[in-house]
């Protein structure tokens, strides 16, 4: 008797896998791909493998925009109410992509029949993820190179550091930088300018082939400047032909770009509570789902969560909305900098101008440029945002307390930079250094860390609390000991 | 004939497959919940789901303390032999646990009809987890914010690196250090002294609610000074409503408060062969099981495994006992003082009093304050209790020759400090520093991280096998580095 | 009707799994151990349980080499022809592999009645691995030790580095370095020379035991110099009784030595995409598979990937052939010596001779000791060889652009490196530092930071993309305050 009753409890369990499984493999057989799609592929799985595994296993070769179209609000991928008739029932694949909007793309080139671009731009993501695409044009992060290099501040500082040195009686003669060291450090994250020169032959196992001669070229920086005049790199946080949400939504895709000693963001998130739980349970966690359940699909925040995902509680209500302007949640910004300040209006940076004339949030003594940077109310708003977040696991006393903290830090960390910015004048006004340059010295270089190393890592402890970067590691420890060791050298350069 | 072989072989397997997920499920189905825990549920699950979600999957919300007093001894996971009949046959949930020993707790509110209590202290666990928190109250992690703040010297220290400074004529000025920037740095990890206000409002979805009013919180740290009296918070390593023993099994739990620079046991571990084998295999371990089998569970040690596991061998005979005192097993104190020294007798390390009437282990120049430090016997004895841990992979030449190398590590690093003790004294005696405070000053910093961060990383780094922190990374290259460089510097200060 | 179909599906899916479940059973259930082997394991059950059940999860416990020779040429896990006869038929056990060759092997001793090797050293695995063991031999990894050793220069830096210092009248004396600090830094990765000195007593459980008595041991450096004269120890990569291919093919392993700040492999792979979408993904990857298909296998390469494995086309077409010579894919080497070179013809360094007469690929400015370097043509050869790896992932153009900008780097970095070389020879003419040991002062300290640490990393970030230690963490920033401050000291110290 009670053997029938296990075979037939048996049968309904098998009954269910058996359902479950068939439903997977629904979507597995997939969408038809494209004839064109489907010639690039059998060309292309031999020559690169790769990235046709990679697409192949990814959710565009698995789905068409017509299918994302049919999702309901909440669990919609893509933004575009409208999608081109004929990409809207065939799988998003190599030739959907690589031939969108040629016009304007000067990476555009005859290859195999077909006209492709190099490049997929932010404009051509858009035709499905309009959306996203449009929040990230005004964000900082697509300006990044233009903040860099528009800025004549920041421009001196990367200059100056990634400058060739030579010895020339004894004194240290900076060169001009070169576009290849800039393009590997700085440029790596804040993207590159890539240029067309024109084309070139290429020797590949199937012959000389023409391609577009581009300059500065391989990059995914988050603010690169394409061939079709757009603004950055998707891939650079949904890399390759997978386009992964997974990844993107874990931290060590942010962690390429913001590590210590200058944003060390994924370093403090590491070393927190909450990086220590998802180190530790990560594997169980749904990592696909959309929208994103706190709780049910997480138990604890990364990157993505608290700073651009869409969050929905576990019966669906909606806790924050997705944006890809990553400081939509920020009210203060705290890296970069010399001083801490409210967000930018504008992802624009180099428009700023301060009361000295330069493009920086705040004058030499830490005084705002308020009428560029956004007001209290905007502020209570970014945070009541975040603070949302926040309380989907804490209550309304810990976070309070948190972020009473974190304000208090803030004040705290400037007030460091302040002494170390007045040891600088002070030796400026002494003649122990030139000012003419403000960041090519010893003592200037001392200045630097103490606000773009050590003031950045104790706000981001704060922020995030990790511990360690508050204390001996680019935290206090080092903001007193650098102010120390700049009066000393002070004192010896005087002797 | 081998076509039903095969069928029979399916049936037989579904049924054992069946039955374990019968099995499971009845566990997953669970307990009753008690009527208060489910009213807490009931509301909390739209206010807090992450913690809703955090404690369904939680063994808490899975069992009940009277099918805990059911398992055998070595299975076993609670250590009272007997707990209170109300809790006896529920859930472990919100109500079972924020409401016990009411009266002690400075932070008890009445909150939508119940008395509950904002923080679960040891004290509070202690009802059905009863020999840890007894071992958890003698060690010097119990003790770790007075071992700060009682110690004259400690406290020196960390009122010196976290103190706010000005500059005023050219010179540094230390004020007071705030209790924010102490809270969010040493106080982060050694715990902070959360004192009871009084009462405030605060704004929530439901309105307004009347909350105690707490100072320095929140805060995890491992000393922290509970409002019921009690020190030490168990969430610093079973964090938050899964209290996993995953979680705290897991390196990266240990890695928040013991990194680099001045505690670089995680640093050490995941360079170590250790922890390129549990980063390799760590998916495929049993990080669950009570007892914790060597071999079977898990083919590299992780931090518990060495420091505090109950383990057995894949028969069940027991290697070490549980513990939750840390440093049981570890007969010489390698961090945190000047010098390294057996380990001492009290968590109150603040008690010590050595030759210079100072409460550390050691003198300025190394000499032991042996009375109140472990003696050769019980050195003897923990390093037995270690040495069977190792010896369960490791031959007994094996492992004699590891401690031997870890021994005269200890004697080498000592005097690489001692040397720089006798430069900074050198410096004292001339002038070159000032004595008054010890740690402000570069000279001073300088002789500080000879000990606090390279002397530890080289000891460190010999005990679990680290190179790179023996070597490059805060060690040998370092302590030569540093001792020059304090050379020097008094050689420039003194021209 | 569809219910029926649903449970045939049932059935069949049934079918093929339990097939599945009892084809991995017969693996599982495996082949015969030997008589001694299993004698062996009744007594280390208990004595050493965790290298027992290590082993019995190794493919070692589950395949003969009969088995091995039996698979295809891409399958073969084993590259000798012909195996001893009594080795084919049975499990690769302890018995097996710990009395093979014993009559070089000092460390051969009598173990309750068998005579039993210490170590497994890599002539004894060359009995069925031969062709690893032959390229290993060549490489610079098998002569690590020597390379410290036998070269005047780099032993001079280990013994500076390494020396035990104390301070008498103001001065540091260096003592000599014992063998117990080279042991556990620079020796821990590059190994040490096993010597034996004869039989000692140890206590075990089981009572007093005979044992040889080894010096510098443990120890699992890549060039350690064992008992039976042989050079290496697998065990480095694939460590303990698991010999896992897995263990090897993940980056943490080569993590252990290759680490910042002296060799930052390992922190700019993680940093990079490929270390991005490894961290994200590699929990889907087959990490076990031989041949490894790219694409198919894993989607972003490791360290293994790009520098030894044998790669292979989802239609199994060859990509790159195995290597364990671990420059064999590598046309210039970017670490460890002053300046860039190509690659050394021999693994055995120390053999070089340059205009100075020194041991090293270049002069003190750069000049290159060409004939012991590889030339033009097998640069080539070995770039070709590492962009077919680039090429299945990347275009040519891509791959194009990325080499040529590290071409570049490679000469900026190495200016840089001749700044300061500059300085330093302006220092000794001024008398301003002593040439007689050019390591052990803190403008020599400098010096070396400038190649051994920043333009090491530079070089890794632009080869690899992890941007970061291009730029403020160990590169261009560090090159360039590193040769300020040198300039600046040499200032302070003439005046």
């Amino acid at each position: 008797m009670k053997r029938i009753l296990v075979v037939l409890l048996c049968l309904g369990l098998l009954l269910t896998y058996s359902l479950g499984t068939r439903a997977k493999e629904d979507v597995t057989a997939g969408p038809n791909y494209s004839e064109e799609t489907q010639e690039c592929l059998d060309c292309h799985k031999s020559y690169t493998p790769g990235i046709v595994e990679d697409w192949l296993k990814s959710r565009h070769a698995r789905t068409t925009p017509e299918m994302g179209l049919g999702k309901s609000a909440l669990e919609k991928r893509i933004s575009s109410d409208t999608i081109p008739q004929n990409l809207l029932s065939v799988a998003v694949g190599c030739y959907e992509c690589h031939t969108l909007n040629p016009s304007p793309h000067q990476d555009n080139f005859e290859h195999f029949g077909y006209q492709v671009n190099v490049i997929v731009s932010p404009n051509d993501c858009k035709t499905c993820h309009s959306a996203e695409a449009e929040q990230y044009s005004d964000s900082k992060k697509a300006h990044a190179l233009d903040i860099l290099q528009k800025n004549p501040v920041y421009n001196s500082l990367v200059e100056t550091i990634t400058s060739l040195k030579e010895v020339n009686d004894n004194k240290i003669v900076h060169l001009k930088a070169s576009d290849n060291a800039k393009w590997e450090s700085c440029y790596a994250c804040h993207g590159t300018r890539i240029n067309f020169r024109g084309s070139k032959q290429v020797s590949t196992t199937l012959g000389d082939i023409d391609v577009p001669d581009l300059d500065n070229w391989p990059n995914q920086g988050v603010g690169r400047v394409n061939p079709d005049g757009s603004q950055g790199a998707c891939t650079a946080c949904h890399p390759r032909h997978s386009f992964s949400i997974e990844i993107a939504r874990k931290p060590h895709t942010c962690a390429q770009c913001h590590l210590e000693p200058d944003v060390p963001g994924y370093n403090v998130y590491k070393e927190s509570k909450h990086g220590n739980i998802f180190d530790s349970k990560k594997q169980e966690w749904n990592w696909g789902n959309v929208p994103w359940k706190v709780g049910k699909d997480f138990q604890a925040p990364t990157c993505a969560s608290c700073h651009n995902s869409l969050l929905v509680t576990p019966d669906e209500e909606e806790i924050v909305s997705r944006t890809h302007d990553f400081s939509k949640r920020l009210w203060v910004r705290i890296l970069g900098a010399i001083y801490s300040h409210p967000q930018p209006k504008s992802g624009k940076t180099y428009e700023i101008k301060n009361k000295d004339g330069l493009s920086l949030p705040t004058t030499f003594t830490g005084e705002l440029a308020s009428e560029y940077l956004i007001d209290e109310k905007e502020q209570t708003f970014r945070q009541t945002e975040m603070k949302k977040v926040c309380q989907t696991c804490h209550g309304t006393s810990w976070v309070g307390g948190h972020f009473a903290k974190f304000n208090n830090t803030i004040v705290e960390s400037d007030k460091m930079v302040l002494a170390a910015t007045q040891l600088l004048l002070e030796a400026w006004n002494m003649g122990l250094a030139d000012q003419s340059n403000p960041f090519d010295e010893a003592l200037e270089q001392k200045w630097i860390a103490q606000w773009l190393f050590y003031a950045n890592s104790v706000r981001y402890a704060s922020a995030m609390s990790g511990p360690d970067y508050a204390a001996f590691k680019l935290g206090w420890w080092e903001l007193s000991k650098n102010l120390q060791e700049m009066h000393d050298l002070i004192e010896l350069k005087g002797k």
